[in-house]
């Protein structure tokens, strides 16, 4: 016999006084001398097998040279566990495995670190070995969740009939947002193909195609500035349809994620989801992707405050700015003054020049630098307007309203983790909508699309496209859930008019709209229907089923926040001729080598 | 009402005086003045929507307006048709709608080619336009069965107990093989990512992670110089396994693809599919990827004609190179002397220096330039040896026996195609074995690996990897279909030492070996499961389904033969501000670019 019978996790009770024949990964190795204890690892889970010099001193003196991580294949009968020596921690653990004969398949020389979930090897070690680290089960519970989210998404897209279909990869560079990742033709010298950052042109001309429902699941590319919850290359669910409303593809995309919960994490969450617009959005919570698994909103205080005594705020809100502040429940006791202080870092992060806070004595008192500002009237309105009580505390800040909002906004953020006040078996989905269509971008002295340039403005909005483009809304819709943006959508541009308004908008001229994006606005001549779709981010989606908050650990092999991979070294040099191939040469600029070669230690 | 309510090809007599709503395009429009009649597609199918004065004389003004392609919203009431005008051709043949309302939602001008399975225009014009070309129902219908294919694939695998793991698109250039495409590095001035030619590595990464059943359905790229059946981004269904011997991988691959080819083409096909060695391929058929639906093999006279008059044939075999034969049957009559002379071109191409012809006269009598060299007895040994007939043409190739083997086979394969030997309906699959594991490159004055670096060698042949490289067999197995090779796998080196050698084979120095797959002989020391896997070309496999000839009519927006995307006009230059920030510069060699631009028309 050398086929394998059973594999280890899968053994039960029913089989006790079978011969099995097992193949795995020796996970511990226990020697007693007269008898060896191995744990014996695969795919499905640990058993215990046992090596008796009684039963059979051949298999024994094999065992004997066994050593952790080695590959083995062992026959052996399955008996029943006597009472003292079963391991609850096991789902195996009322059997084991008698040895009669055992090969190595393969050794292992002593492993960089543990194969265990609190291994507390570096990332960087584990990286390096990433091959090992895959071992541990954390990570292939991952990997088996992320199959099992993409298996029912495929299964959910299917039975509502749409095709995957699979666009290229080899594009054209029409950089708009973010940077693109070039590849030179080797055909065509100095011509270079893009990889996509999002497949959006071609499914929306999937939809001219009559196709009616595409998804895709599809690795997209952004060379970026990479952050924790950002990969050069990343997986997205990519979803297009004609002919659906808003309504219908919103209610469709809550039916798919609300059954995936219950299908992968056996959570019922229960749609419809609320919906907030973006300014709400900010005003509340000072986000667009706000965390709503626990309170303290961002509360209105300009009027209040604007004819307060103390002139930070008073004068901020003369000059158009806002004041707001939140209230954090019950901390008054716990932070010095000295402790409250040090929180302005948090807010000057995003431009804040200052947080001002007040603790609640009592129901009609505040007490604090800035409490001799504000008479009893006003320290009892601000104490109503809060709804605090004695041991709150109240943080300010006075500012242009969009960096009162952001830096409130992360501030309630850095709370609610310090204070322990989220429910991590809580997923609160959201959707925002009413995002503003376009933003001026300073830098390039112009107006660049919030989303993308081919979402469609809100109808009664559409009119205001040249003349005031800041106050155009979008007919676009984001899905958070529990403070991560899942992904956005929208309503799209079918119209050739409107999308060369569109581009005016953002400034192509003419000619620049027809080299980038000619094809697009031929296509759109030819019939092409209403249509609107979304985007899902799926490393962040498995990232939050797995309760993980490192998009790497649901990646199998992914990049660091250089863009590397530490374990083949890419990117790496590559042979004289093959840039001769290319007709390209290098010219690194010494410093930045340096400079780049530094950041990377 | 806005909402669709019916799809047009959905609809049937069942539904009869039911009102529905209809949004689809306009497919064809027959203007009688007091009626109109527009066949509405959309992407179920096609109905017949009728406008009536009489009925509605508002929506007969709207239709009015109507052309070809036109995007409408149409509500109305499913009637029968009268007995005279029912359409055979038509699912919904029997119905038609009148229509009581209908909206325009986009119109389109006249159209570059009609949208029809049997359209003539030019495959440029198609391309060009893809989102046209993409809703003639040939095309639609090719998408939706590569949906189910890669559906059904991913449903079988699953149940296998497979995951679907995804490895990266930028990884560390390792040419072995193809040329890579580059990705230059931003973050890494002068450093390059590669697009991956397979997940070779990746996939026998994860085997040493314990994954042990991997699967991808993944973006392969290959910058070569492409012909009609190659694309530089391809499709594969890739797949790896541990501790699963040869004969059980081939069974469950026999059982996937049978199943296949029931669910999507209601075909029975019998496992176990034949399995013929490297050798027995190129003998029988001169080639390794065997159409196996007709016969007219290759026949072996080198002995029968050494000592014949003929000193071409004699010489040859004499010099240690083959004379072989093919009998085409009853095509003497057809085939002119001169029609037979200038078949000779096909067998230049690979080499053969002449194809020499006799027609067969009686049951012991041949005819033709090369008679008077063969005498009575060898005329008859000739007839037997082919089983020939009076009316069959023998053609003959004394050369290399490589020489000989592919330009019979290939004109093997002219014949069965010009004579119409081939059975369409029928699908041969065989399992191709023992391939060389090397071939001497004689342009790199080094051996190559015939499939890749990993394959295993046949356990007998080990000990001559490095005595006579040429003679070892590869543990590997080609899936071949029709004279299509499917895709390719093997049992994979596990063994530190194993690679080793393999890479010295290869002319590999140790430090070459080390900087290119240091991490994978590493990887190979903790403990490496005995692993295989197998890869298959999704385009190729959906060609073959779908009963296609070219790889582009698979492939949603495919490039041409030098690698364009003729409606994006991708490749294309980009900004030199992209080139600067990757501190690149072109050198395009002015001679070369003028080639490749003209190339290009």
């Amino acid at each position: 016999m050398n086929e394998r019978t059973h594999l280890c996790g899968n053994l039960t009770e029913s089989m006790i006084g079978q011969t099995v024949q097992l193949k795995g990964w020796v996970k511990k190795r226990r020697d007693l001398g007269q008898v060896i204890f191995v744990d014996l690892r695969d795919r499905a889970g640990i058993v215990q097998v046992v090596f008796n010099v009684e039963e059979n001193p051949e298999a024994l003196e094999t065992a004997e040279q066994i050593r952790n991580e080695y590959v083995i294949e062992v026959t052996g009968t399955v008996i029943k566990r006597e009472a003292g020596t079963i391991n609850e921690n096991l789902a195996t653990g009322t059997i084991e495995v008698t040895a009669d004969h055992v090969s190595i398949l393969n050794r292992s020389k002593g492993l960089p670190f543990m194969i265990e979930d609190d291994s507390d090897a570096s990332e960087d070690v584990r990286l390096r070995h990433r091959y090992l680290d895959l071992r541990r089960p954390e990570m292939q519970n991952t990997m088996k969740l992320r199959h099992q989210t993409t298996k029912f998404i495929r299964d959910f897209l299917d039975e509502e009939a749409f095709l995957e279909i699979e666009t290229p990869m080899l594009n054209k560079s029409t950089p708009e947002g973010a940077r693109d990742y070039l590849v030179p033709s080797r055909v065509h010298p100095g011509s270079f193909y893009a990889l996509p950052q999002s497949p959006q042109i071609f499914k929306q001309l999937l939809m001219v195609s009559g196709f009616e429902r595409y998804f895709q699941i599809v690795r997209c590319f952004r060379d970026e500035d990479l952050r924790a919850d950002r990969q050069p290359e990343f997986t997205q669910v990519d979803i297009e349809t004609s002919f659906l409303g808003k309504e219908d593809l919103l209610a469709m995309m809550e039916s798919m994620m609300t059954k995936l919960l219950k299908k992968v994490k056996g959570v019922d969450v229960e749609g419809p989801f609320p919906r907030m617009s973006y300014n709400e959005a900010m005003e509340r919570y000072g986000s667009d992707k706000p965390d709503t698994r626990f309170e303290m909103e961002l509360v209105e205080l300009s009027e209040l405050v604007q004819d307060s005594g103390f002139k930070v705020f008073s004068s901020t809100v003369e000059n158009g700015g806002a004041v707001k502040g939140i209230c954090v429940k019950g901390i008054a006791d716990d932070y010095s003054r000295k402790d409250l202080d040090a929180l302005s870092s948090v807010v000057e992060v995003y431009g804040a020049k200052g947080l001002a806070w007040l603790k609640i004595e009592s129901e009609t008192e505040v007490k604090g630098p800035i409490a001799k500002f504000f008479d009893e009237t006003k320290q009892r309105a601000l104490i109503d307007t809060f709804a605090a009580e004695a041991g709150d505390v109240l943080f300010f800040v006075a500012d242009k309203r969009s960096v009162v909002n952001d830096s409130l906004g992360a501030l309630r953020i850095k709370f609610a983790k310090d204070l322990n006040l989220i429910d991590y078996n809580q997923f609160n989905f959201l959707w925002v909508t009413e995002f503003p269509l376009l933003s001026y971008d300073e830098d390039a002295d112009r107006y660049v699309a919030e989303h993308h340039p081919f979402t469609r403005p809100v109808k009664e909005d559409e009119e205001r496209l040249t003349s005031e483009p800041e106050n155009v809304r979008a007919e676009a819709y984001d899905l958070v859930l529990n403070g991560y943006e899942l992904g956005g959508g929208s309503q799209r541009i079918y119209e050739r008019e409107l999308q060369e308004q569109m581009f005016q908008a953002l400034g192509f001229s003419d000619e620049e709209a027809k080299e980038k994006f000619g094809f697009l606005l031929d296509a759109f001549e030819y019939g092409t229907p209403p249509h609107g779709g979304i985007a899902l981010g799926l490393d962040r989606l498995v990232m939050i089923l797995a309760g993980r908050d490192n998009l790497r650990d649901t990646i199998a092999f992914p990049k660091t926040a250089s863009a590397s991979c530490l374990m083949t070294n890419a990117p790496g040099e590559v042979d004289p001729g093959q840039l001769d191939e290319l007709q390209l040469s290098v010219n690194v600029r010494e410093d930045e080598q340096t400079e780049s070669q530094a950041s990377e230690e």
